[in-house]
């Protein structure tokens, strides 16, 4: 009896389609002749859309995509500039409005560097580590407005919410996946400035430590962990933030881990009522778009995190050895998009 | 004919008194047998002062400080968890008092890597950059508060205000400066999400912008600046941004030049109207105080920038030229912080 996987693929804009169609080739190698069978269901959403019918995410669109079990994402954005962007806002619109109307919460981005891969840094270590980034709350709600707006006394604002009842569910998913880890788990905020927004955070982990007395809890406001991710980074394990600081260090993390091109991401929503989307860090670059020169890991590490999350344990695994033998045995001349994808589904299926 | 400068010297908490101590030889190495006669009075201030008296900046403090011409600090804040300090918040009650009191809206961070200094990147190329940091508004004005604290149900807010008279003052000065230096001005911000917030530096920037033709202006998302802070810190030159995100910005940037042990900071009032105040940009680090483990040079380098701010730019270059060779000519056997200090005042005085 086999199992089917309704997946929402958006290939989206520049190198999300390149870098898409290598994930899924080892998402096909990963789960070819096993139990479950990936029904998918393509979505022309992105910039290219928006030049083309003036549309960003339609109700039809999110409708549609809410009825799938899971999505897959590329890149979306168009080129930085574009006049015709201008009053599109793709992240807004789109890549954000798919988080909050979907409700995913948890926005965990590992960190990991792989033996190999060069990196900015002259020392690294051994780094390991999983940011829990709150996905639905934060700066990021769009609670900003302005007044005489484009004039000299033009006031704008823009409002951080943070509720006990959002804070609190990824707060949980912290510390349940510190448990499984090494069980350690730092706070990153700015309590001794924002002191509201910070208060309920560091209030809530306080709280929740007391649930988990195995798990070795300490806090570092942000400008000191942006510090240690370069002197020291190998002192992280689970890292849990709110959405702004944590899109601050896991960019951060990315680099210090030899680049963007190989993080991953995946947009979870635990409680299993909306879908959740997997994601490379990355943008869509447009600038080498259509080149064959986009690395597919983090998209293809993105997969791996997919298949985590449906209970593909096995498959996931093979996916990230693919990725680690793959990154190993590099050598130093260039490879196009499709040939990393090839390399890695190869090992995939050896 | 002698000109008095009234010197506020704040010396605070753990390693500030030390570093101070240091700071203060080498300002009268740099100004001694000169027409400027520096008349300092000391303010006790900090977590110390709050635990004897219960008071962390009165108004008559306030008043005595504003009567100075410029106001030299060392680092405030007590042990981190020291209950008794609990409802104190130094930092809020303190430092970002006079910051705002004193209209401080220039927060001055250069970052440079001096040859011979150790950082924690392995090819970081030629460093040398400055982020004018906003200093007296966006997320840092306290403008938060909560709701059905503590329970269940509690909604925490902290709203960024921006104003276009305050953030286009701070980007003229921004622009300035690039016209003094290399014609190179990066905004930094996070306008695809905090689109009100970021949309007036955005505006302000571009407008501005029109006056300086010969400046060449980009921008970076926030998280893509950090990204660039360690893969290619040598594109920066000025850096202008906000309160927060130049919280972050000099950390990281301290971090990669050889740590925060070496970065100074000026919190500048251009207009005059206040006493502007220089502070290294590292905290009071009670753990190692006392135990002269302190490198007083970010509080060196602080004086040189408040002898700048004075126009007493030989003076300034001269304790630069200084701290440089010291740098230079550092052997690897450890020094202690007056060690350090007297070393750097005597080449001052050479
Ligand atoms: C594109 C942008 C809205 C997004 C974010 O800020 O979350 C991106 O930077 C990310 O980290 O996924
Ligand atoms: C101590 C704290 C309030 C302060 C800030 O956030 O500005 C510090 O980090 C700094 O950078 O001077």
């Amino acid at each position: 009896m086999s199992r089917v996987v309704k997946l929402a693929v958006i290939p989206g804009d520049g190198i999300g389609p390149e870098v898409i169609t290598e994930a899924e080739k080892v998402l096909d190698a990963a789960t070819s002749g096993g139990d479950v069978r990936f029904e998918r269901t393509r979505f022309s959403l992105g910039a290219a859309r928006f030049l083309e019918t003036g549309e960003t995410l339609t109700d039809t669109d999110l409708d549609a995509i809410r009825s799938h079990d899971a999505i897959l994402l590329g890149a979306v954005g168009g080129v930085p500039g574009d006049p015709r962007l201008k009053d599109a806002n793709i992240e807004r619109g789109l890549l954000l409005k798919l988080r909050f109307e979907l409700d995913h919460y948890v926005n965990l981005r590992p960190s990991k560097l792989y033996p190999g891969v060069p990196g900015p840094l002259a020392a690294p270590g051994d780094i390991d580590f999983v940011v829990v980034r709150e996905g639905t709350e934060g700066p990021y709600v769009g609670n900003g407005g302005s007044i005489r707006t484009g004039t000299p006394h033009e006031v704008a604002n823009e409002t951080s919410v943070n509720t006990a009842f959002g804070v609190e569910r990824v707060v949980r998913y912290a510390f349940e996946l510190a448990e499984r880890r090494s069980k350690k788990l730092t706070l990153v905020h700015k309590t001794n400035v924002l002191v509201h927004a910070g208060g309920i955070w560091k209030r809530l982990v306080d709280e929740v430590a007391l649930e988990h007395p195995d798990v070795a809890v300490d806090y570092l406001h942000v400008d000191a962990a942006t510090i240690f991710l370069v002197t020291n980074p190998g002192r992280f394990d689970v890292i849990v933030t709110d959405n702004l600081f944590g899109d601050i260090l896991t960019d951060l993390a990315g680099a210090v881990t030899g680049g963007i091109g190989l993080a991953a991401s995946g947009n979870i929503n635990p409680d299993g009522a909306f879908p959740s989307m997997f994601e490379p860090v990355h943008g869509s670059a447009p600038d080498i778009a259509g080149q064959q020169k986009a690395d597919p890991t983090a998209a293809i590490l993105s997969v791996s995190l997919l298949l985590d999350h449906l209970g593909l344990h096995d498959e996931a695994q093979r996916v990230t050895a693919a990725v680690e033998d793959d990154i190993a045995n590099r050598g130093t001349a260039p490879r196009t998009t499709t040939e990393i994808g090839d390399a890695i589904a190869a090992r995939v299926s050896a």
